[in-house]
């Protein structure tokens, strides 16, 4: 996967984000591409992001999903408008609901892969289901309900 | 509210969470106590938990309600076998599955307030429903389901 990720693309104001904005210095840089239909994304938790010791904090687990899943659903929107997503209009997506189902315990230490499926386009409302996986096991499975925001709203900023 | 926080219980361990763990020292630490019958925890975001500027990311949000909401649980636990949180055996909580409907952007930059009601506790598993607002207003609506962790599973920490 040598192309740019979603997040690239997301213009200046839109890159602050904690979870995938390139331009936030703490955060942690998320970076989401296509594989055919699907969407993929890999993170390494740093060694402070525990919940019990030797395993992933959940908070941390529903913030990848989160990402990935806003991620997912601006580049989906992008694809069904039959454009790139360095064209304009901007389509930027915030979650308007998050569900995490935690199967097992997520192992600390080993990359954690996400992949995503676009279940549903419907106006400016992309439904996005995720699994996060480490050593090929899913350990949760979590959905994103992403909104498309106003225009007025990317211009304010 | 002068009286130790849920996670001020917690056995050495058992505080390593991001979210919550009074040794963890990257982390959060997310302390939650009792008012009346629900719960409450009060955390200020740090200026990076940036969403798009001027609003608080939506990760921080989920693992806000997360921990505040197995903190809860186990409390809940507690009130509910009579003793205080300090008597044996210990009784600990995961997220089995986490809800968040984020209902408007969430302003950055003030204190965030999270009042949670126990909704119901069987057995190993107890469900509590938390708002989390800022400026008087609640911006998302959660919901942790928790299940209490085998005593084996803590036995090998």
């Amino acid at each position: 996967m040598s192309e740019k990720a979603f997040q690239d693309y997301y213009a200046e104001e839109m890159s602050y984000c904690y979870g995938c904005g390139r331009l936030n210095e703490h955060g942690l840089h998320i970076q989401s591409y296509w594989d055919g239909d699907e969407t993929v994304a890999t993170y390494e938790p740093r060694p402070y992001h525990i919940a019990i010791p030797g395993y992933v904090y959940g908070g941390l687990v529903a913030s990848l999903i989160d990402c990935h899943g806003t991620g997912s659903a601006a580049a989906a929107k992008y694809r069904e408008e039959g454009r790139s997503m360095d064209s304009k209009p901007e389509l930027r997506f915030v979650t308007a609901s998050l569900h995490v189902d935690y199967l097992k315990p997520t192992p600390l230490g080993v990359p954690l892969n996400l992949r995503g499926q676009i279940e549903q386009i419907k106006g400016r409302k992309v439904t996005v289901n995720i699994q996060l996986s480490a050593n090929g096991e899913i350990c949760a499975q979590g959905r994103v309900i992403a909104v498309q925001i106003p225009e007025h709203m990317i211009e304010a900023l």
